[in-house]
């Protein structure tokens, strides 16, 4: 990312800003905070209020708090939502849930404690509690949690004209819309005209004629990560979501599946390096520990395996102490081997560029791949052993023990996400741990164990 | 990732079809060919010729070359896009190029050699080609790059019927538009109207009352990065982008910038892991062998500090050999503990959670972390290590030696990131392995040298 000089420029100004925020907060100057706070986009106040600590948050809501509305809120990150939503007063709440499209509302309340979520509802329209109430009885992470239910529609059979005179005639479109969607008498959809098609077309055409080509849609219940692929595959822009019988119950839109894929993202990179998926810069040292310390419990386990391993050997060891220095090496080359295979295996799992279809021949590749690394490996590492302990039969041994590390690293790294993604399960998850410790034991094995043929 | 299994069934109906088109490519059937890659997408066709062996491949290609269009050719990703742009005859590539908006031939001239460049300019309509290369003299990944230059403006004292009148008289709209871009007499952008609020807005309307109330532009030669983090972070759906003096020189839409924020993703993860950014599943063994085998070499010269590092405690294994064994377990669990706090870190950087502003308190907060998560795997380790060896001081080792790393761990994995990201460097890049030499070298140490001074 070269684009980090820029960034830091940008930083440092707004690192000013947040400064002079802060001394107003301390100062008890709420005028000043107004002032200060007032150029600032939504999304730039959610990241400021993420980025202070919980002291400091509490204080400028305080000062502030009566400034918020929708908008932030909805922009926000979970991990510290609940936290700002309690430290509102009812009517700040409400008045902020009030001005959202009902995907933005379920989307604040699905991560909030029940009393929360009462609070915000007991602030709702009726009409609005309905539908709200609605989204959430899909399943969590679905296409009908993710959909906007304000939609634009026309008949099949209407003119440009129609539906421009249509549209004129409305008083509450949603705030974005990309297509009509055209619907037969069932309410299905058929196909969608883009809103450029519509206005650069004459009144009298019809509809019909200006559809586009590739039409899909999805269901309510598929999964929010089938979505963002589906934008991200075809190109899409916004995507009408249909329930089991094919009515039209909503419209999503690419600025929503940007941000799950943007979330699928972030989880993947998190839980391959075994942190939980909700890991935040803003969550304080209990939550970080909370997070983290399961996977390093787990990996103290699958480290001992490497000490049982290692003890089976404590003769040739204490025979010639060297072999404690030189095993780390192996071990820790086949580490790096085993994640590389394992990043690319299991990017290429979510972007579905790895499928069935070629899972033969991307484990050969890998085979080979480690055997050829290995190779190389093993030269530099054998020679250099044999060279400084004077020593050819070590520097056999450190050669072998390489080739056959890296050819377990790479056949484990694309095997445990292929297997995992078989059984249903999440290819990131879990995968580094599984990966090091194959690793690791295989190399202080095929190390220790070619020491006590060939030296001992 | 709960669509896996969804997944799957849509990979054995792929599978299936892949599997016949093979089929069909060996019996070198054309007709049969052509009828089985008939449904397919243009996405899905790309992703089949990725995921077939070049050998494959070229007979597919021999077959069926004149029916890939321009779309297909866009698809189609850089790791093979050269090997199929010359397995086709100039006719086809020429044909196809000739369909495509700027911005895409931009996308694929960008990655070839020089003559291939040559072949495709050639093709071009002389206007195309001038775009083509204005645009490439812009710097890589720039904005520049990434936009195209057929826009749609009006001067912003129009009213809606005039944009209206006016788009109907046009006769080469872009494919996709989402805005009209309103510019002054000296064309530089003002703000933008939504199509929405021009389709239902009163012909009478002035254009520059329905304007967005929020309106950005980039200059052209802002890195896409940039770009990408402004659409995430902004909710954009286009964005017009201008030159030195501020003249509108072409819009940027969010499909691209949505494949600008996945291809970022996929460079921090596979650079996290030590891989070459441009890895593929397409990529033959070789290519492998030259993306991974730089940062194995690499990690074979830092692993080697460990080796130094517990040569210095030969005296201190021989007296006690079951040292050798325990040692990487300290190791291990630290190197856990860093790639978790490295990645948290790396992901807030790129998505700018991470800044001057609150890099102070993350630090802390990944000290006491690691304080805290080395107290209790502390606990649990030095028990188990008293209690198996009846040795209560090896266990006050195990456990002193696990929080200094773990302390050490957590604090390297937000440190490097942060001073690299400082450097004007990619905090992504060779993190890992910084961290993990970090994190063996310390743990041996610290374990071995506790060890000396408590055993010995």
């Amino acid at each position: 990312m070269d684009e980090n000089l820029a960034v830091m420029d940008e930083d440092e100004v707004h690192a000013d800003r947040v400064a002079a925020i802060l001394d107003a907060v301390e100062a008890g100057d709420a005028a000043r905070v107004t002032v200060l706070m007032q150029p600032l986009h939504a999304a730039d106040i959610a990241d400021l209020l993420e980025q202070m600590g919980s002291a400091d948050r509490g204080a400028l809501l305080a000062l502030w708090s009566g400034e918020i509305d929708g908008e932030i809120l909805s922009e926000i990150s979970e991990a510290i939502r609940e936290e700002v939503i309690e430290a509102l007063p009812d009517k700040v709440v409400a008045d902020a849930v009030r001005e959202l499209d009902t995907d933005d509302v379920v989307d604040i309340l699905e991560d909030l404690e029940p009393e929360d979520r009462g609070r915000i509802l007991d602030a709702l329209e009726d009409a609005d509690r309905v539908a709200v109430q609605q989204a959430l009885s899909y399943p969590e992470d679905s296409a009908g949690r993710l959909m906007q239910r304000e939609v634009v529609v026309a008949p099949e059979h209407w003119t440009v004209g129609e539906a421009i005179d249509f549209l004129r005639g409305s008083d509450s479109l949603p705030d974005q819309f990309y297509h009509v969607i055209l619907i037969d008498p069932r309410l299905r959809p058929v196909g969608y005209a883009t809103l450029g098609r519509v206005l650069s077309s004459r009144r009298d055409v019809a509809l019909r004629d200006i559809a586009e080509d590739s039409f899909r849609t999805v269901e309510a219940t598929d999964p929010e990560g089938d979505v963002a692929y589906i934008f991200n595959q075809y190109h899409l822009i916004s995507c009408p979501v249909v329930d089991a019988g094919g009515r039209l119950v909503g419209v999503i839109t690419i600025d929503d599946a940007m941000n799950v894929l943007d979330e699928e993202h972030e989880e993947d990179m998190l839980r391959l390096a075994g942190v939980g998926d909700e890991a935040s810069v803003s969550d304080g040292a209990v939550e970080t520990v909370r997070q983290r310390l399961p996977w390093l419990a787990i990996n103290l386990v699958t480290a001992s395996l490497s000490a049982v391993v290692i003890s089976q050997f404590q003769h040739t060891i204490s025979t010639l102490v060297a072999l404690a220095a030189l095993m780390p090496i192996v071990a820790s080359t086949g580490g790096i081997a085993g994640t590389q295979s394992l990043a690319v295996a299991v990017r290429a799992l979510a972007t579905r560029d790895l499928t069935q279809a070629n899972a033969a021949r991307v484990v050969r590749r890998e085979v080979l791949a480690g055997f050829i690394n290995g190779l190389a490996l093993a030269a530099i590492l054998g020679a250099a052993g044999a060279f400084i302990f004077g020593n050819w039969q070590l520097g056999l041994v450190l050669g072998l023990a390489m080739i056959v590390n890296q050819v377990v690293a790479s056949l484990g790294g694309v095997l445990v996400p292929l297997g995992l993604s078989k059984m249903g399960l999440d290819p990131a998850l879990a995968s580094g741990t599984f990966v090091t410790t194959l690793t690791d034991v295989m190399g202080f094995f095929a190390f220790l164990g070619l020491a006590t043929v060939v030296l001992i």
